[in-house]
C-alpha cells in the first residue's frame, strides 16, 4: 500500500465509444487528449454516527478542480466523487470480510483528488469517464491493487450514471483497460480486451452542443431485421479485422447503417466530412460517442494528418469553431506514477 | 487440367448456418454427414445455334442420382446443375477474355456428375449447399483451378436460389472454405474464414418437416434496438472467443435473443432439449439453419457424446423419430480426390 499523504500522478485518456458499427459495445482509448489528476490518501476524522453511510463516505473525499470548467466539488455531485464513494463502500465490505489487503479501519479511508481536466466536458470523447476511471484506478494504486479492472469499471460506472443517467461502460472500459474493448454485457459486467494493430486517430470537435439525452432520444427503438443483419456482419468482421491486423477488412467493416444515419443529422457537415476523410485515405470513422466529436482511423500517421486538414478545411469554410487531435490508440489505459 | 473422362471423387460436408447469434452471417462445416459425388469431364456434342444460352449449357451437364431421394436430374431444376451452369457461363467468359487456363473452346465443356446424397434433404444441415458446392469445387479441380473460392461460392449460390428462392451463402461459404466462416456481405460477396479451436458438434435431426419459407415468414421484420445491441455484443464476443480459443467466452456468447425465441416454436421439445444439453456440459447451440436439426457445441468429445444421449432420451420420450450425429468442425471444406 502506498504511503499516506504521498501524491501520485494520474493520466486518464480520452475514449471513443460507439466505434462506428459497434454501438454501445465497442470503444477505444486514445493517447491525446487526456486528463491530468493528482491524488493522495489522507487522514480521516469523520464521525459516522449521525450521518447516512453514503454522505459520511462523501465527507472522506476532497475534490479540487485546477481547471476552469467549474465542475461540482461536492463528491456526491462529481463523477470522480461518486466513483470513489462506490470504491470506498466496496473497500469497507472487504474490511468486514477480512481481506488481507484491506487493513484501513472502516471510517478511516479518505482521499484528496486534484483534477486538471484537459478533455473538454461535452465533447463526446469520454470526459466524464476519464475523471471517474482516473480516480478509481488511482485509489486502487494507493490501496495496493486490491481490486480487479472489472471491479474498477463497476465503480467508475457510477460516475457515468451521474453524468448521463445510465450506467454504461463504453467509455469506462477502454479508459481502464486501454486499447479496443468490447463490452459484451453490462449486467453481469463482461469486458473483453481486443488486440488491435497500430491505428492512427484523427478527431475533430466542432464546438456545438449535442446533449447525450437528445442524441439518445432521437434513436429509433425499433429497427429493421435486415439492417441489424448488415450491422452484425460488420461488427463480426471488424473484430476479425482487428484481431487479424487486416486494415482493409477493418476499413470495409467500419460502416454503421443504424445509428449514424439518425444521429449524424445533429452534426453540421457530417456527410461531407465523411466523404472528404475517406477520400483522404482514412479507413473509416464516424461519430465519437454521442457526438459532436467525429473520429477517423488511418493506417498511417501521414494519412491521419491529411484527414485533419480536411476536417479543418470543412469547418473553417462552414465557419464553425473547432479543435482537432491527431493521435493513436492508447494501449495502456489510465496510467499512474508516483510523484 | 485433369484428363477428360477420368472420374474424381468428391466429399461435400454438411454445414450449420445461423450459428446461434450469427443469423445469416456465421456458419461452419462438419465432418459428418457428407455427400459423396463423382464427376468427370466428357466430350460435348451440343449444337448451340437453335437454343438459348442457358439451356444449351444445361445440355452439357448430365446428373445421375445414385441415392433414393428422387431429386430432379434436369440440370436446370437441380441445385448442382444450376451451379454448374453458372460456372460454365463464367468459364466461357474467360475463354473469350483469353485466360491462359481457359483452353476448352466454347460449347465443348461438358460434365457428368453422380450424386450419392447422404445428407438428407430438408434436414437443415445444408443438403442443397453440399450438392452445389461439391459440383463447382469438383468442376474447378477438373479445370485446373481456374476459379477462386469466392467465385465458386458465387456459382454455388445459384443452387441456393433454386432451392430456397434466395441467393444466400451461409451454407455454401463454410462448405467451400471449411471451418467457421463469416459472410460479411452478399453483394458484393465477402467471405471471411475465421480461425477456430477444436469444437465437437452434436446434431439431432428430429424427423419433422420445417419449410424454410415458413421458418422465414414467421420472423419479425422489425426488432428492438436493445435486443439488437445484445445480439451484436454476443456476435462480437463469439468471433473474439473463436479467435482467442477461449471456450468459456464462446459458451457465454452462444445466445440468440432474436431468432431462436421465434423459430424454436416450430421444433418440438426445443427449450427442454437446450436445458438438457447445457446441463450435460455443452458450450451452447441452437437451431441449425432454419431447422429442424438442432446442434450443440462441446469442448470435449465425451461431452458431445453425453449431449447425444440427452437428445436421444428426449426424442425417444416424445416419440419423435430422430437421427443423431457426433462429429467435429471440418476444417477442409469440400475435398476432391482422383479416383
Amino acid at each position: 500500500m502506498f504511503e499516506i499523504n504521498q501524491w501520485i500522478k494520474i493520466k486518464a485518456p480520452a475514449t471513443v465509444a460507439n466505434m462506428v458499427c459497434g454501438f454501445d459495445i465497442l470503444g477505444f482509448a486514445v493517447n491525446n487528449p487526456y486528463d491530468e489528476m493528482e491524488m493522495r490518501r489522507v487522514e480521516s476524522s469523520i464521525s459516522t454516527s449521525t450521518e447516512t453511510a453514503a454522505s459520511s463516505i462523501a465527507a472522506a473525499i476532497k475534490i479540487i478542480n485546477i481547471d476552469d470548467y467549474n465542475l461540482p466539488t461536492d463528491p456526491e455531485k462529481n463523477v470522480a466523487g461518486v466513483a470513489l464513494i462506490a470504491l470506498i463502500e466496496a473497500y469497507e465490505e472487504q474490511v468486514q470480510l477480512g481481506h488481507p489487503k484491506a487493513t484501513i479501519p472502516i471510517g478511516q479511508l479518505a482521499f484528496e483528488v486534484k483534477i486538471n481536466k484537459l478533455i473538454k466536458p461535452g465533447s463526446g470523447v469520454g470526459s466524464s469517464a476519464a475523471s471517474s476511471a482516473g480516480a478509481v484506478v488511482g485509489a486502487n494504486y494507493l490501496l495496493g491493487d486490491l481490486f480487479s479492472k472489472d471491479d474498477l469499471v463497476r465503480f467508475a460506472m457510477h460516475g457515468e450514471k451521474l453524468a448521463s443517467g445510465v450506467k454504461h461502460a463504453d467509455n469506462i472500459a477502454p479508459c481502464i483497460f486501454g486499447g479496443v474493448t468490447l463490452v459484451r454485457s453490462i449486467f453481469p459486467l463482461e469486458v473483453i480486451a481486443l488486440p488491435s494493430p497500430i491505428l492512427h486517430v484523427t478527431i475533430v470537435h466542432p464546438q456545438i452542443e449535442v446533449k447525450t439525452s437528445d442524441a439518445r432520444s432521437i434513436l429509433k427503438q425499433n429497427i429493421q431485421l435486415k439492417d441489424a443483419i448488415k450491422q452484425w456482419g460488420n461488427i463480426a468482421a471488424l473484430v476479425a479485422g482487428l484481431m487479424k491486423e487486416d486494415y482493409d477488412l477493418i476499413g470495409r467493416s467500419l460502416e454503421d447503417v443504424i445509428i449514424e444515419p439518425v444521429r449524424s443529422i445533429l452534426i453540421p457537415g457530417f456527410d461531407e466530412l465523411k466523404l472528404a476523410c475517406k477520400a483522404a485515405g482514412a479507413l473509416g470513422g464516424g461519430i465519437s460517442g454521442s457526438g459532436p466529436s467525429i473520429f477517423f482511423l488511418s493506417k498511417e500517421q501521414s494519412t491521419a494528418l491529411a484527414v485533419e486538414q480536411e476536417m479543418k478545411k470543412l469547418y473553417t469554410r462552414i465557419g464553425l469553431p473547432h479543435h482537432t487531435y491527431v493521435t493513436s490508440i492508447n494501449a495502456a489505459g489510465v496510467e499512474v506514477n508516483p510523484s
